[in-house]
């Protein structure tokens, strides 16, 4: 059994940690923190829970949470866990942090992005982004992973393929996203109430999110040419999920069945990445509450422009189902260990 | 012109009186006070107005709101009316008070109930409970309009014929509520957020919601027996709406033709209460964004009971809207004037 | 392993289903039959089992479903179980029926209800009403099971404890229920609609929904005296649950202590009911995807009336999580096997 | 008054008509006809409409229809306006034609888009897209109006300042729209239930929508170079709205203030459309249930790409509000009459 502990697990990426791990037949759950509900019972906080659970959350106590734990999930806003980190490094326990503070490799980046110091700079070389389509084989071995962003992981499944094989034109990436609300936390706020937001559709922070340089990090990290994109990220009235439509001129003499072979060959293997047959078209409820992404990839002929739909659940590939898959392979279990949960439909 | 003016307009009962009071062809809009938004412009906070207004929220300036308003809508939370209103007293003034300082005749009650003082209990007899379809007479004369709850409207509507007419068993009332969110008002909490409401249902305060007195005190004024209703508020995945499900017993020997004309008599010159065909049953959303009131009154041959299904908007006949129609009848306007907005479907 | 199929597994209870029996690790599919699209992949059909199933819909040939499975779920309409479980009964095979034809014991009770001749009236002795929490010994031994309806498991679960301790007037019981519009099955019509049903609320067959007798019956069977049902279903915007608000007026000298201690030790050693604790209310979304039951039971000394809340998810305990328990029970295997998934929240 | 009549009242755009036209000052309903409701009292087929209009669905005849009425909205399916107005032609009557069988002026285009012969090609030169933003003088004197599509007008505000001022490269165009679900219309099917979209998201036809040779025809009649434009269209878990987001790469030396300039300029004058100043982003249900389009432009520094953001109600600005502001220009009212509701928000 795996002992496993979540930093600050009552949002909504500690909540549906507890989802898949509860469950997960080699978890042994240690210490469950949380500042402001220290001592109460995880299902009371969390009614969903009743039946499933018998622990209280905890104040964070370092020793015992990194001491007595193999793995720990810190489940905070960015800022906190490059502290946390440091502190962790002293003990024999793994890291998989849901945060963005190890996510950037190049420190001015995330220090501009972020508009925070990167306290803990020497640890940044130790932390694998947790991407396990692409690089695996480095999340096996090591013993901090910076779990992906939500939109960055539905774009970069969406575009690795197309971008690695030199499909695109690099310049021409245009990356139009919808998530669920869940994206936006579960801090209390009044453009978040559903009066404000069912029947309701927005933009927000069009030309500036955060998640633009850490696309086009692990883009660039797979592509010859420099690579940009434009994205815009949009407020769904649904709870969770993410789609992406993903728009990029083909080079000349690239065929559909060229970028179908390089999505279908990416992919073959990958347990949790289904490239829809030719006809379908994803939905973002069928995959809600899972670790799945689901793809359809075209040539629009008439423009030369690849159509590429990514569906991902925020909160499941997006954030606690991918964290469950790096942990499944850093301790190497089966990679669908805990996560053969089915979407809920309706 | 009627000058009007609204203390308290940032919140969701003062943007819905924004827009019955915006086409109103007899309306002149003064001032709309905000404590914490003056100064900035009506169509910049609520950008839905944009094209329809040109004046920005100030700060609330006594002499200018109460002396150059024929009629001041009163938007805050209970217990910031009366002292308002004792100010407003020294002016030629009419106030419609949409919060509850002044809807409990019974000083007692209301302080037990809200846990506050009643600070103005001299003006306690000048203002009139503002249920048209009950008090339409003492409306007509009134200065001051104590604007009823919603939930309330919901019920007294659906209950007065058949309490009026001595048809049910005044002790076996019970009224089972469900509201869209609005009900629950603007403010930011973690509980009104779209992902904890979403696909969601709930009773809240099931045994003591302050609408319990209220409702009490105006059946009781109809009824020669003493009147006790249950009452169980719920909270609905929809944006507003009140759907009220009503059950009495009828007295020995009351047929369902009884019943039925009771209600059409009670209702048949009423512009905003429409009483149902045998075989209609109503849909919350059918009077949204409306003034109206639809119900359907049936009678359980099985069981000897009354079943009265009442919809309103909780912003429309249950606030904004019926605040106007009160100010329509205190300034002898058409009833109708500036209500006529059909429910939006889909 | 059980070798298990399902008649009529395009609806919404045969996808459920699957949503179950995927995972559960004593189950092997046989067939999933489908008069409409036998030949289609399951997968194919429902996208959101992408990576899970490998199968496809065939046509229903009884040699092959009954002679080659342990137990065969039965997802048709009422009128159509009737013959099948004829059919079914010269083989070695188990049935539970998720539809209504063998829950009525009297036969013109069900003849008037369902309008529809009861047409296998000498197996209905051996099916078992199948609600574990009043029949688990039955049900251990049974071949037939006649699973119950989704209004009438939230409705017994909240009820039989009070009525089996002669704890409420049994004349005096009100059930408002509300439910997700799954309840209503897939068929296309347009009062099912997004566009219809969405921000809206409603009641339907207020008088004379066909659970009533089926409520009637059980209750009765557990009770001195004869007991009476008011029951009213609503239709909610949402995709699942049910939440019914009960109301019931509690015997003389009954106190509040009496009614709790009556409703845990009912349940104190089931696995899926919870009661929960005083000042705790439950929500139709913490037991959605589950076969959960939640309860809260509260007296309301003013009134002297029982209000018990009761919330399932429609298509989990009340429909195809409680044909699993059902499995569960006749094959032996610990109850929550499969059953352990937890609520999605948000 | 206007004398209007409404072919085919009873589906979404001719019950939106109906909520515009029933307080149109200037306006006398004559005759709503409906194939499979002729009879039936049309506030008893919409009850939303109770209290609002005492008229009965009928029959089409030709020659009351024709012959009574100044203006007939034709609210049918593409492919059964062309014989319609051909029989009208006949008449004194004006013709404003919701459906598509006259947006196209390419006849060959119209008959492969829609798969139907063009049964009145001689009416087509008669025929004046109802843009007014675009075509006011040419509507002014029109006797038919072609009203144009709800993802076109949404487009064609977002982007024909851009084109006709020639900042953008034309083959760049990508737009991203977003629908709610009554831009599906309001016949049944299984994937419009409210079962199958709440929660959820999808894209449908990517490639080839009907709308893309509208909207090209559109943008190229104001433009020097030839368009090409990227057309996706979505499907939103809401009741009516579109969101489109628009790209395109600017031009070189071409600055934001020179697209800023170009929108503010082409739209200061129009009633219903409002450029959003520097910090304001659209919402959908800002404009829900107006005639009212709200735009936010924006040019990328980093891409090169403007960004548009363009919202409408495909109901009000994309069918029905747009249809009663050509009515108000062809007879010489002020555009806004009936025109003039607030969004319901929340």
């Amino acid at each position: 059994m795996i002992k496993v502990s979540i930093i600050g697990a009552t949002g909504y990426t500690g909540s549906e940690l507890l989802r898949y791990l509860i469950p997960h037949s080699e978890v042994e759950l240690m210490y469950l923190t949380s500042r402001s509900h220290a001592g109460t019972k995880a299902d009371s906080y969390y009614p969903f829970l009743k039946g499933s659970i018998d622990k209280q959350f905890s104040e964070l106590n370092q020793e015992a949470v990194f001491g007595e734990s193999d793995v720990v999930f810190i489940c905070l806003p960015h800022g906190h866990s490059m502290e946390l980190s440091a502190a962790a490094s002293e003990y024999d326990v793994k890291i998989i942090d849901l945060g963005a503070d190890f996510r950037l490799k190049n420190i001015d980046v995330y220090e501009q992005t972020y508009n925070v110091e990167q306290a803990a700079p020497n640890l940044l070389k130790d932390f694998v982004y947790g991407l396990p389509e692409k690089y695996r084989n480095d999340i096996k071995n090591a013993k901090y992973i910076a779990n992906p962003g939500c939109f960055v992981t539905s774009a970069l499944l969406g575009l690795l393929p197309a971008v690695s094989d030199a499909l695109i034109d690099e310049q021409s990436v245009i990356i139009d996203s919808k998530t669920g609300v869940s994206g936006a936390g579960r801090s209390a706020s009044v453009d978040k109430l559903l009066t404000e937001l069912m029947g309701n559709f927005k933009a927000y922070n069009p030309l500036a999110h955060r998640h633009i340089p850490e696309i086009e990090q692990e883009l660039n990290s797979s592509s010859k040419n420099a690579v940009q994109v434009q994205f815009t990220p949009h407020l769904l009235p649904a709870e969770r999920g993410i789609f992406s439509t993903i728009y990029a001129t083909v080079k000349d003499d690239i065929t559909e069945a060229d970028v179908i072979d390089s999505y279908k060959s990416a992919y073959e293997n990958e347990p949790f990445v289904h490239v829809l047959e030719s006809g379908e078209l994803p939905q973002m409820k069928h995959v809600a509450g899972t670790n799945s992404c689901q793809l359809s990839v075209q040539l629009d002929e008439r423009t030369g422009r690849l159509l590429v739909l990514s569906v991902i659940d925020n909160l499941g590939k997006g954030a606690a189902g991918q964290a469950v898959q790096n942990m499944n392979i850093m301790f190497g279990l089966p990679e669908k260990s805990g996560l053969t949960t089915i979407a809920m439909m309706p």
